[in-house]
């Protein structure tokens, strides 16, 4: 199925005959909530869903998420392999092409002969041409750097607080979180809410997140700082239980906890574009209110512009805006 | 169990006893994803989801839709009732309070003794306190004066084409619109793709519209435009079947659709706070990234402060963006 696609759009990697009218890459809320409202309106969008080469698993990180809570119409929650596949379901059935190869690059084809923009987008195999693109590739969060991390990655450890502090496993137990910017300052305050204590594990003597944050942190009650101390191990049978942790002297200790939230830093998926679109420092791809780049005929939409909110609700919102500007775009540049 | 919460937040009109940490008003995607994220932080919000008696239903827009195909993760559809009642299951899973008053108006109660704003909410019976509020009570799109309006709302007259243009029923059909303003524009551009004409119905001999969505509709092959003439009523057994015009010179003459897309605007269900937030000469409730008014402590999301999207999607998050940003203030300012 793919490879008829691949031949359609694409008789060989220097002779492409089709142009697209939209090609979406990354296969997450975003990324699919485009393409539900670009198919629903005739546009016959492309999407590039990634493979695994590059750590960037089809569907996002959604896809290793137990249980989704907190998107609104699913009361009993729901498995987020379960919720990527039901976007899927929905975004081909109103005629969303889907190919599983990663895009290495995407090129604007200056057309001195015409006003429309062209952009071609390159993945290992093929090149591809299309009148304009919505980069949904999202980010990945920072991991720690011990060897337990990947086997207690949603069975203890978590990294947004906002999903998964509210979790049954995650409430009225102790809790640690580590890191020292703003963002780490509101997991922290967030999973007061819920947590019966939480220590905020943080490697220096001092946050680097903005003097409000530290304030609010600092006379929280329920929250208690460890200074100058890194995390060696996490321990546990099949869930977390308890962290070795070691200070800056080297002294060892142990602290019994039921989660650890890991609040350092989120890796936006945009360096294949940094030289294409403009980026923040933290490589946060720039929009505006409508969701477009710097580049006319460029979106972007979901976590890899958003350094805030990272919520698959708020995701899939502006992958609509996005299909909503480019059908409106097409009208005039087609 | 509403009087019950009642008598827990109100002893009596004059001797309020609680003060909420959040008060949601209006019960759509918005309000009720704001109440889903609340909640879920152990902020026990409280919702006013309203009465018929201004003619704002509990739920909002959606819950008179037939079937609603783009809110992401339904792939077959879903009716807009249940749509709706799974948006309420979750939020009060989670905790939100609902109460079935409208409120009539919003108080900034100033305390010369705190830093702390406090509101006053206050509905046809009862005075609330809170320290929050998140305004999310919806737009209602403008009627058509006719008679057969009401008849056919839903079955063959739709408000929305990017919700409603690709139904099958809409499909391959002639279809008409009404208006004459930019979104009038986009609502005709949209159906081009799936219907098989579209006729643009405007009662002067000028568009309102900007001069580059004009260019957009006079130039398309599938538009054709009816100037100077109005929609005298709408015909049909059980959906619209023909439409009975009227010119400006008085002839009548009938037009065969099978859809009838009404774009002359829709009214922001603001007035109510008009005096205490900042409204765009529409009567739109301005708001910035963060969903914040220019009240410190009151917020707005949907589509009472959107005027582009209107969807239910979108909508959504910005409840969720509202919540998020309502549990950060509460840190500093409880």
């Amino acid at each position: 199925m793919d490879s008829e696609i691949n031949q359609e759009t694409n008789k060989n990697k220097n002779e492409s005959v089709n142009i697209e009218n939209c090609i979406i890459i990354g296969s997450g809320p975003a990324g699919h909530t485009a393409g539900i409202y670009l198919g629903r309106a005739n546009l016959s969008p492309l999407m590039f869903e990634g493979d695994f080469e590059q750590e960037i698993a089809a569907g996002g990180l959604l896809t290793t998420t137990k249980i989704v809570e907190n998107f609104p119409a699913f009361p009993d929650g729901i498995d987020g392999y379960e919720l990527t596949e039901r976007f899927k379901q929905q975004s081909t059935k109103f005629g969303l092409k889907i190919l599983s190869e990663s895009v290495k690059s995407i090129k604007i084809n200056n057309d001195s002969n015409s006003n429309n923009q062209i952009f071609s987008v390159s993945t290992n195999t093929n090149d591809y041409l299309t009148k304009t693109i919505i980069i949904a590739t999202g980010s990945t969060p920072n991991k720690l750097q011990i060897d337990s991390y990947d086997k207690f990655i949603h069975k203890g450890i978590s990294t947004c607080a906002v999903c998964d502090a509210g979790l049954p496993c995650y409430r009225n137990v102790p809790i640690a979180v580590v890191g020292g910017g703003d963002s780490a300052m509101e997991e922290a305050l967030h999973i007061t809410h819920t947590a019966s204590v939480v220590y905020l594990i943080h490697r220096r003597d001092t946050f680097r997140a903005s003097k409000i944050m530290q304030d609010r942190v600092l006379n929280h009650p329920k929250i208690k700082i460890i200074w100058n101390t890194q995390i060696k191990e996490v321990c546990g049978t099949d869930f977390v239980e308890k962290l070795i942790l070691v200070n800056n002297d080297l002294t060892e200790s142990e602290l019994v906890v039921s989660g650890l939230f890991v609040a350092v830093g989120h890796t936006p998926n945009s360096a294949f574009v940094k030289d294409i679109v403009e980026l923040n420092s933290n490589g946060y791809i720039m929009t505006n209110n409508s969701k477009s780049t710097n580049i006319k005929g460029i979106w972007a939409c979901g976590d890899v512009q958003d350094p805030h909110y990272k919520q698959a609700i708020t995701a899939a919102a502006t992958g609509c805006i996005c299909a909503l500007e480019v059908e409106k775009y097409l009208h005039t540049n087609s």
